[in-house]
């Protein structure tokens, strides 16, 4: 087989869930049909790696310094969403009407994986409930174990500055992602939070 | 959303059975966990788009004007495979011990979409049949309405040329594509081919 097939087949298995034949699949569909096609992913590709950076205030992908939803001013400061991943963040923006800013944590407290607080970015969201414009933390990690266990310290965090800790309503299905619960499961829960008491 | 990852997750609904959600989920994936790998996919498109053509020989994927299979002196010209695909031909080679050398269709006749005989290069393989040292063609396309049409006609242009058409044994799951059939029944039809006969 030609050596730069080879290296595409083998450049393509680093893709979640593409095994070597769906990339030998994938490989010969893009010489066959969609070499145009082929050839603006390898620019998406390199623009994205390259240029895609962290915004400074939410830690969400970005290609600017600051976000375009944290730069907005027609976003409500006084309410902050955490979430576990970006997709999370993408999955409320699409399914809720949440005009509030995000906090995205890049993972979830898991002390056995040397995940601790400053590996999520959590001095920096504690300078910021510091300064004193957030009023309500909305706690929106997953329903597991380690989601919880985040949920448990963000809800501390948030009261020592005075903040309210609250999250989205129970009705998130037990042990699921929130990247993949359905738009209306996700509004509803997202409209019904309680407060996080105790 | 940044407009690079948007263009990311557009550009790679361009891989087969690839939508929206799997887009997203690769596109994150890749800026959380594997940017390198994103790199090295990016360069690998590119140089594969690019650089691969098709073996003037076998019309097989090739970055030489022709493959190293077709230049080899260790392969027997005598015998020639002919196949749909270039997964076609990859998996026969991976399965069996054929010491022969292939031709690709790219495709197989279908007059309603305008593939006929010049679209699968057969003038070429006319040609080639009539140079003489082509003893036996095997006929491995796969055993579809479509693909039995494409084996009679290549048999006859076999005959045509005083060559002896063959084909695999039966013994191929019927209406399945031949890329996914298993080594071991594939090797075993490939041993007990029989000769196109009336
Ligand atoms: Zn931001
Ligand atoms: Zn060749």
């Amino acid at each position: 087989m030609s050596a730069l097939l080879e290296q595409l087949i083998d450049a393509l298995r680093v893709l979640p869930g593409v095994g070597q034949k769906s990339a030998q699949r994938m490989a010969y569909h893009l010489l066959e049909r969609q070499r145009d096609g082929g050839r603006r992913l390898s620019e998406a590709l390199e623009a994205a790696m390259s240029r895609i950076g962290n915004c400074g205030r939410c830690r969400d992908f970005s290609e600017t310094p600051v976000c375009p939803v944290c730069a907005s001013a027609s976003r409500d400061a006084q309410v902050l969403c955490v979430v576990e991943t970006p997709a999370d963040r993408l999955a409320i923006e699409q399914a809720t009407d949440f005009r509030g800013l995000y906090f995205v944590l890049h993972g979830r407290l898991s002390p056995l994986d040397g995940i601790g607080p400053r590996e999520l970015g959590l001095d920096g969201l504690g300078t910021r409930l510091a300064e004193g414009e957030v009023r309500e933390l909305i706690v929106a990690t997953n329903p597991t174990v380690e989601g919880e266990a985040t949920a448990h310290y963000l809800a501390q965090l948030a009261r020592q500055h005075g903040v309210r800790p609250s999250r989205p309503a129970h009705g998130l299905p037990l042990g699921g992602e929130l990247e993949y619960v359905d738009r209306g499961t996700l509004s509803h829960a997202f409209g019904s939070r309680s407060d996080i008491t105790g």
